[in-house]
């Protein structure tokens, strides 16, 4: 079977197949990957991150729902029903046997729709193995033609935040009550946001939840912005560039109970917006150049590796680290051993 | 000023001195390392983690004031005071400025004891290089003779578990009413507890989430256990592995209130017995190898990748990227024709 072709005629086990072998590193799914990556760059990438309980997953359900009925969308050049890819990163132990509550939910809401196709992905090894993966999936989603790739994942972590980052649109989900909005913060995450999203925002505390982000988000972006223009300082105000203005992106904030769906079609909506602004500003585009040059860069590395790995004995290498080990080299001197030192 | 040799005085400013170089990634920091790591290998590394709001940072202080406390140690052939060293890494975001309120805390508790010395790194670029800055400070200080060294990062993620992965004895701390304990679980830091410390084990729920700890633990490590030995099945019961058994470690679970330094003594009689496990088990010395290893793979990669990028003109790299953004080559394509391709 040809794998590349089979997935780009829409068969769902080819794609699959394809998948796995790609989560793999196989050559079957490098091969395929090469393959297919001249259909790729056409898939809205919307990344969905922020702390565990936050409601993630049923947001990124609703999303998919919403996407997926007929009809227009506001703020936007596309109209629905849109193909939806899902893939959910779990930063699972190996005991705890992965993502399954999360996936039960799931195929319970999405089932059978051919338009949705949900792939969850582990932590195997490194994590930055899994972004590395992560890539490689989300290309083969979009050259089999979904429109919409919603990347979840758990956590807020560094690691968590660069899976969030092959996005071209960011949602940060907070949700009331999950202790010090300050510590949430310091997590680092909310730089990355292009929107923030408070789910559960029924619950006690949302009020406070918002407030706590309204101030942080002023400090991020303070409003009225002043900066340089044409040589001179300029001050936009505060209603210009949440309305109108081209060039500058101030993350907005929307409430959601996702449970309930209350605020899925407004959330929607902002999306759709950073979408066309993503377009109109050429911010695509460079976020795409951006994406590929780290991928490229991680490869390189990967490889540069391997062929030096190749070209040396295991006994060598581990006499040197066995000299690390007794504190004879120091780490920096253990490398310039192996890479200039007498072979003999 | 000899850096190294200053440090080796305990001159504090060389110290905080040469810490920043380290950080920083220069010559000098190196240099000083490259002289300072025949002194490193005596510290006992102790890794603090645990999701936003369970307290580590309190929790931290109060360890670090009873090791400085003078005194018999139970379960430890060491006596107190012992000279601690902290490092807090703090995945800042770079409007908020840092870990400001954690410091202050740790200033007032801590301030003008010459036998603790306090370090806060935040996340600049990314965290696989704060891993790597994170060990090079670590060896620093370990070299100073700081011989306990608390390492606390905030966050659940992959990434700050990497990082407590450089330490001999990780402490994982959970704190009731943060949520669904599954999804801490799931967030797969548990594998890497050594000890399991329930924090603000006052407030409500402390039950429940111990409950969950208890349940998840029996999954990680079954009691009583059943493992083969000398070729037959052998079963262990439980009172054995946690008291007596030489060769298995079944992470215990500590109550504490730390803000009120209540279950501090009996943490500290914990870690203690785990040093003293891996001291008797060979395991210390076996955790040494595997960091070193690994900080050895990370050099060497970083290494490789700079000694290559110096061979090619950035003309080069830019036409391949672009080919790379054009679609007309693959990632995997574009480090091919990087690495073998025609340089004409």
């Amino acid at each position: 079977m040809d794998l590349a072709a089979a997935v780009l005629e829409g068969n769902r086990l080819a794609l699959a197949r394809c998948l796995t072998q790609i989560e793999n590193g196989t050559l079957e799914g490098r091969d395929a990957l090469n393959r297919l990556f001249p259909n790729t760059g056409h898939a809205h990438l919307i990344g969905v991150t922020g702390a565990p309980g936050t409601g993630k997953s049923s947001l990124v359900n609703q999303l998919a729902r919403y996407y997926r009925q007929p009809g227009s969308l506001e703020n936007s050049t596309r109209s629905r029903p849109l193909r939806i890819g899902i893939v959910a990163i779990d930063p699972t132990s190996p005991f705890t046997g992965g993502a399954i509550l999360g996936d039960r939910v799931r195929m319970r809401d999405l089932a059978g729709d051919s338009g949705v196709f949900i792939r969850s992905m582990a932590t195997r090894g490194s994590l930055g193995g899994l972004a590395h993966a992560t890539a490689g999936v989300v290309q083969v989603m979009d050259a089999a033609g979904f429109e919409v790739i919603l990347i979840e994942t758990v956590g807020a972590g560094q690691a968590e935040v660069d899976i969030a980052r092959l996005a071209h649109t960011t949602l940060v989900v907070e949700a009331p009550g999950l202790g010090d909005e300050i510590q949430a913060i310091k997590a680092g995450i909310l730089e990355i946001a292009d929107i923030l999203v408070i789910n559960k925002s029924d619950q006690p505390g949302a009020e406070a939840t918002e407030r706590a982000l309204r101030s942080m988000l002023q400090l991020a972006h303070p409003v009225p912005h002043i900066f340089q223009h044409h040589g001179h300082l300029e001050i936009v105000p505060a209603s210009h560039l949440e309305s109108g203005n081209k060039t500058l992106w101030v993350p907005p904030l929307q409430r959601t109970v996702a449970t309930e769906g209350v605020g899925i079609v407004e959330l929607v909506s902002v999306i759709e917006r950073h979408y066309q602004f993503l377009q109109d500003t050429g911010e695509w585009q460079q976020r795409e150049q951006a994406r590929l040059q780290s991928e490229l860069n991680i490869i390189l590395q990967e490889t540069l590796v391997d062929r030096w790995r190749s070209t040396i004995s295991e006994k060598r290498y581990n006499d040197v680290l066995d000299s690390l080990v007794s504190r004879d080299l120091s780490p920096w001197q253990a490398v310039e051993t192996l890479l200039d030192g007498d072979l003999e």
